[in-house]
């Protein structure tokens, strides 16, 4: 097979090779229902008890907080309706840079008589904290997410400030970490501790399975299940597990905690890197002055289109992306970079690298030489077509 | 490993070996995320295309009306929930014999003003259509699910009848088929000519693995989406699709449809030589009258706990469920039983012996000697307490 070189990391991750070793059994033998009452079941009972204390250790939680889910998207679904759903209608705030998994259904809550307010985020992309401040203090919400890393930026927000604020206001505070695992440190015990009652994580961004997540949820908030049914999950996700899959997020998240600071300080390398090639290039770095993800480059060369970019650079062996994978359907430029004020034009050139353990620092050299070349061509022919 | 002779098909099946190599290039070098815009993103949607023809062929359906879900319990509840945020509140029926994953999101919506009918079975755990058709007479229902066939005592039920009543109604029809697909024909053109709007399939009950189940859906039905996000799956099921997962469905409904006809047979014998000799023990079979799934008998000798039964066949090397392994947990008699008017004293006896393909005679032979020792053992520690 044809294998260009994998720069697209926080779209979806390689899966490790110790993580499919250990999924491998619960795809043959073990391929037990774990709440049948004989042994095929308890030995999946006991694999996803396993997995739970796993994952729940790399962000510092107890078993009990974690509630399995089939991807981010079903997390941040659950938190958002759920917790709606257990509240009288109000304000839900969530910033303008979400995930569309967490704009979307705030957005529904519409529907059932809320209010949704989008917080403004500032040119390098972190959240206003004044801003918010003085929205409590005319509005009080009741639900807040604000993530810990953007997807597309990779920049971080203090949400140990953002959640004392919303504590103030009695809010429920929920943040989504699916980005920020495995490349920093994520602590649900200080968190919680600031004001914080909800973490989303998902398995394949962090070299596990597509196919399992988690809420990571302080037991005293009242959440109503999105998938209701048998009762699995402490009655909050119902529906026969994927025991292989979350075997193989125990397994990630065991080897994201064992490798976090030799990973982290091999990606802000390589970052580095990258980001002094790109402006040697003359590209535009977004989020350039904020704290950033030690993987995550977003960048854009005026007047050169992304998706053409991003096209070329496949063919010529280097796969990146021209905005969150999830949203790259759409051809509008990307609702982060608005967000920050990006000017259309440029946004529409953005495109994202973002870094993974096993890359080297011959691929991000190879990638920047190739770039390179791209560019130049397309500026001409750009030039030539004016 | 131990590994005790499987006849709870039911609750799980064993992940077809077929199965299980198409999945594992998706675990290894092709893990890209469906929705990027590089090689491994376009190797992933191939993929997932291939998959989700395959899934539509077994029930007949267009590949366009399939959407895919990570299991039976979340197509169930985003059909229901889906549908229901569509209309104006009124009246819901499900049957009261219904899996909890449709009758819980039936009775969430009460809390947005939506009525709970449950439709009434006969002794054999069939769906009385009088009663329906009189109800439908009385307050025609918006939304209507009943399965095809039930999973613990494998009952089918007369679908097209009912779904044409409901259709006088103008009501939306849904089918939970996760227990019929697989073990006999389902031809979604046709019920969908008779008014049947939606069917559910899930993959891990027919040789497929866990993490991917499919709602193939009328597209005339107007459904909300219960995970919201980067609009996914016609934006009616946003997330990183489960690459692997809906590959291993795929191959698991190309293998059923394949070897339909003579798998449906050897159940059916086995089914025959089963019930025959449990017929001899002195038990009771549950819904006997009825036109039943091959593979699924589900008994109880009187006096005799199903719980205690299930625990000693298991150390005794047969895997056999006292209930629907979802709701294992709780223990109340089977909700199922309780609708058929069965006394709860044997309702508690109740054992569910659910057949799979690769069953042997001399399989059934060991779990019926096995079973005739168990039991008389119990009865005669039972006649000594007395
Ligand atoms: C920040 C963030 N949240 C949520 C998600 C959704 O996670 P999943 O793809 O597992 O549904 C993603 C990735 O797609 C993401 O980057
Ligand atoms: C009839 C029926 N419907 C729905 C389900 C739920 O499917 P899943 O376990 O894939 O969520 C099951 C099995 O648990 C079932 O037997």
């Amino acid at each position: 097979m044809f294998a260009p070189v994998y720069l697209d990391h926080n779209a979806t991750t390689p899966v490790d090779p110790a993580v499919r070793e250990a999924m491998l059994p619960y795809l043959s033998g073990q391929y037990g229902n774990a709440s049948s009452r004989h042994e095929y079941g308890r030995a999946a009972r006991r694999a996803i008890d396993e997995a739970r204390s796993k994952v729940a250790a790399v962000v510092g939680a107890h078993a009990s907080e974690v509630v399995f889910a089939s991807g981010g998207s079903e997390a941040n679904n659950l938190l958002i309706k759920g917790a709606a759903a257990c509240l009288k209608p109000g304000l839900v705030a969530v910033s303008a840079i979400e995930h569309p998994c967490v704009i979307r259904p705030a957005e529904q809550l519409r529907k059932r008589g809320w209010t949704l307010q989008k917080l403004a985020v500032d040119g390098d992309g972190r959240v206003d904290a004044e801003n918010f401040q003085a929205l409590i203090a005319e509005q009080p919400p009741r639900i807040v997410s604000v993530m810990l890393a953007n997807n597309e930026t990779g920049v971080l927000q203090d949400i140990e400030t953002l959640a004392a604020l919303a504590r103030t206001a009695g809010a429920c505070f929920h943040s989504d970490a699916v980005q920020a695992v495995g490349k920093l440190p994520v602590d649900f015990r200080r968190l919680n501790a600031a004001g914080v009652h909800a973490l989303t994580l998902s398995a394949h961004k962090i070299g596990g399975p597509k196919g399992a997540a988690a809420l990571i949820l302080d037991k005293r908030l009242d959440v109503e299940p999105l998938i209701a049914g048998g009762g699995h999950e402490r009655g909050l996700r119902s529906g026969t597990e994927n025991v292989a899959a979350i075997v193989g997020f125990g397994v990630a998240c065991e080897l994201a905690a064992a490798r976090l600071a030799a990973t982290a300080a091999h990606l802000l390398a390589l970052r580095g890197r990258v980001e002094c090639g790109l402006l040697g290039q003359g590209a535009t770095l977004f989020g350039q002055a904020a704290e950033r993800l030690p993987n995550t480059i977003y960048f854009a060369f005026p007047e050169l289109d992304g998706e053409t970019l991003v096209g070329q650079l496949d063919r010529a062996g280097y796969a990146v992306a021209s905005g969150a994978a999830c949203s790259s359907a759409s051809p509008e430029p990307s609702h982060v970079l608005q967000a920050m004020g990006v000017a259309p034009g440029l946004a529409r050139g953005a495109v994202r690298v973002s870094l993974g353990g096993a890359n080297t620092v011959a691929e991000v050299d190879g990638f920047l030489a190739t770039l390179q070349g791209t560019v130049r061509r397309l500026q001409g022919l750009t030039a030539m077509a004016v």
